[in-house]
């Protein structure tokens, strides 16, 4: 069995906050727990957000905000982003700096500490989750994972759900080539996106207004490392796409 | 908290099975579990299998086949497809009867009842939902939801995570339009495939050769009811594709 507890309480997160400490005060951890952290608390610990005033609108920005969006907070966008995949009015879908492909390039307003303020995706979600990690045994003794999360959607398929965009002390994808099923036929789908299993089943927790941005899995055996960045398929790979 | 329970025990499962009073010999259920049923299971007891040696392929089939895999089974792909979205030597990437878009149009050999067999998709899976979550009622008296599910590929990631393809008794997407943040500002995402986070919630616990085809999701409480076809979006309205 696997429970998925949320960690209730933590306060509002902000630049330099020591996230693991405030995690451990709320919640026990032990080896093996995987902590699952919504992208938003790992931005504001690393100060990772930005004044809408202080941005400056680019012709492009503006030509695509046109009257639906604030043109400067798709400047920000543009910023954040190495390449733009899709544009349809103001709705940019773009690959960030990391390779994820998502609405906004992870840039977003809910969930800021203020009003007038954006949240950018961490610089290496990895190096986030990793801080994470060792903060944590260093605290507690404990060996846990750590999952970095954002919500994405997807094509093809209506709604988002969370992926991984940062990890560490889990494997991102279990390879499963080679194993058979009870008539000794290899499985169809061996390679299993496991990290984002794992930030799919933390987000059922999380409640409505993204209140639980902390959430605890426990009872998986994970052996293993690795990064988001491995989730990322090259685009010649990409037989979906 | 939730939890994850796998429903471990079943025999191999044949067609005319109660597939309903098998899991809740084995698992007590309650109000407001979600019973997730991996889709080879519900095919079976449907008799959704073939073997291929009824098949007779067609030219289209062998020449996709090449020498890589047995044309008969690319027949089974073609015959199940409404439309073929990608081909990559003899991978296949289809839309489904249904809509769903995934590989060899969810024709697999991997689990089916015998070597020489495949096992295709439901028709609907979601009256096969309905029909398992009727029995659970007749049975135990319990209100639970019913999801069925399957591993898909996606674009952009690599590695599969299991979908939703048919469901009851709870919604396919979770409708945030209109929820604020604590600082007041409307969420960005508005809309969580809340049943697709089901059925990858539920993946955690199958285990490496999918010896796990039932699993029990505790602990949500969720209102509404519809069809895994929601999940699918027109094309027209696809952002991403």
């Amino acid at each position: 069995m696997i429970s998925i507890i949320p960690v209730r309480g933590l306060p509002e997160i902000r630049e330099g906050d020591d996230l693991a400490a405030m995690v451990v005060a709320l919640q026990e951890l032990a080896d093996g727990d995987v902590l699952v952290l919504a992208q938003k608390v790992v931005s504001k610990v690393e100060g990772r957000v930005i004044r809408i005033d202080s941005l400056e609108a680019s012709a492009h920005a503006i030509e695509l905000a046109a009257d639906e969006r604030d043109p400067r907070e798709v400047e920000a966008v543009l910023r954040e982003a190495k390449r733009i995949v899709r544009e349809r009015g103001s709705l940019v879908i773009a690959e960030t700096t990391h390779g994820f492909i998502c609405a906004s390039a992870g840039v977003d307003h809910s969930n800021a500490p203020e009003v007038g303020m954006l949240v950018l995706l961490p610089v290496d979600p990895d190096a986030s989750a990793r801080r994470v990690r060792d903060r944590v045994r260093e605290l507690t003794g404990a060996r846990v994972g750590v999952v970095v999360t954002d919500s994405f959607g997807r094509p093809f398929r209506q709604g988002t759900t969370d992926v991984a965009i940062g990890l560490a002390g889990i494997p991102p994808v279990l390879d499963l080539r080679g194993t058979t099923d009870r008539i000794g036929q290899e499985l169809r789908s061996t390679r299993v996106a496991i990290a984002d299993e794992l930030a799919a089943a933390a987000d059922l927790v999380r409640g409505k207004a993204e209140g639980v941005p902390a959430v605890v899995i426990r009872g998986l055996q994970l052996d293993g490392d690795g990064s988001a960045r491995e989730l990322v398929i090259e685009p010649e790979l990409d037989l979906f796409s």
